[in-house]
């Protein structure tokens, strides 16, 4: 990497117990199935076979991006490496569909408001009751934010509201001093991440599916210019990853 | 807990692929066996049963300590708690007795010899020579730090001369800052600590064993006066665990 550039790569989790289930999930903190486990796994060996090495890494408060970071550094013998957690990296709040079938729900409400709940860019999904059993608000792992930041449902123009003022105030400083940085985190955060990275517009940011456990690295100029963006991995078993995730919400 | 005083919680990780082997492990970077792993679970739920939580976490550079930590917070459903890696946690480096048999060394230079090495106050073991493929100047894990900070050999003395410094400086502002903290680390990097708290001398801390796997629970007051100190779960099994440690390095 020449000296005037940044690389900085981000991992979607693999398959969730609730992703095999077709289940939305958001911030409901479901683990890796096996197979996620498995994915993440084969993400550490595209790293490590390409050579790749990092200095700081960061991840949301949700397990199953968790898990996947420690089995990727595990995979490069790195579990040494510092790790920040933060929320603003979690997956957007999916607020009453958490928890419902994406098939079923699309059947009941139909795929075009399925569709339009899980891609636009700013009609948030129905919101939860404050004191749901689902409501973030009770969590431990939110005990120390403000509640006003603890969303009740997000739909992306949220998400990137709380994820691009983190990746500017706290993650680019560390790139721009040199740093490589690896993120582990979530469909939707990557999501808010590219979009700003790849100045996409509303329109194009909605049929933009990232493949689970599958490196996607990225090279800067100084002035967060794009000077590359590329998946590491079998281009077929990428596609094939990408296809999934945009077919989700069909009805069956 | 009363508000003016202080609870941290100390803990060992269990069985590496070493200790099943008996072998000097130090900085080597093995990791935990299926029963260090089950300790760690075991550790968890003895914390959970007693209705503990934490909000920071430190450990060692070393894998089976940062395992041990990551089995506890998944058994406490604390995933997303910050943790702190610092390489001043790492368990004693045990020079060039790294790597060697604990009952083969007593047989080779006497069981005395290996008590003094194990457990002696201010006597190294022998050196690693400079580029040993053991020595850490050589590990990625190292490459931050100030090369005459990476040691060839270390005794209990060297090991609190970087512990304990680590634990006035940065551990302790966050406790008395109103953080309950966790810290899963080594044998010896543990001892370092325990004598500091308790006050032991160099002959009392000699005798002083801690076992793999079971939260040491401390309260002291503002002033780091010992309050309490209290091994979480069944006396007996502490009991046996304690004597496994001490007699590691009998002959046979």
């Amino acid at each position: 990497m020449a000296e005037d550039t940044m690389t900085l790569v981000l991992i979607r989790h693999g398959e969730s117990e609730w992703n095999k289930q077709n289940l939305f999930t958001g911030w409901a903190d479901v683990d890796l199935s096996d197979a996620g486990r498995q994915e993440a796994r084969e993400g550490a060996a595209a790293l490590k076979e390409a050579g790749y090495d990092f200095d700081l890494c960061y991840t949301s408060y949700l397990k199953r991006a968790i898990h996947t970071l420690q089995i990727v550094l595990d995979g490069l013998d790195r579990a040494w490496l510092p790790v920040v957690k933060s929320w603003r990296l979690n997956e957007r709040h999916y607020g009453a569909l958490q928890g419902l079938n994406k098939s079923e729900t699309a059947a009941k409400y139909g795929e075009d408001q399925v569709r339009i709940w899980r891609r636009s860019f700013d009609t948030r999904p129905p919101a939860l009751e404050p004191g749901d059993e689902r409501d973030a608000h009770g969590c431990a792992a939110y005990r120390g934010l403000d509640p006003a930041d603890v969303p009740y449902a997000e739909c992306l123009k949220d998400n990137i509201a709380r994820t691009w003022p983190y990746f500017q105030e706290e993650i680019l400083p560390q790139m721009k001093a040199g740093k490589r940085v690896l993120i582990a985190a979530h469909g939707n955060s990557l999501r808010s991440l590219v979009k700003q990275f790849d100045g996409l517009g509303e329109d194009e940011i909605v049929s933009l599916n990232i493949p689970t456990g599958v490196p996607l690295v990225y090279t800067f100029d100084k002035d967060m210019n794009v000077l590359s963006k590329e998946y590491l991995g079998d281009p077929a078993v990428i596609e094939a990853k990408i296809n999934k995730v945009a077919n989700q919400g069909k009805a069956k």
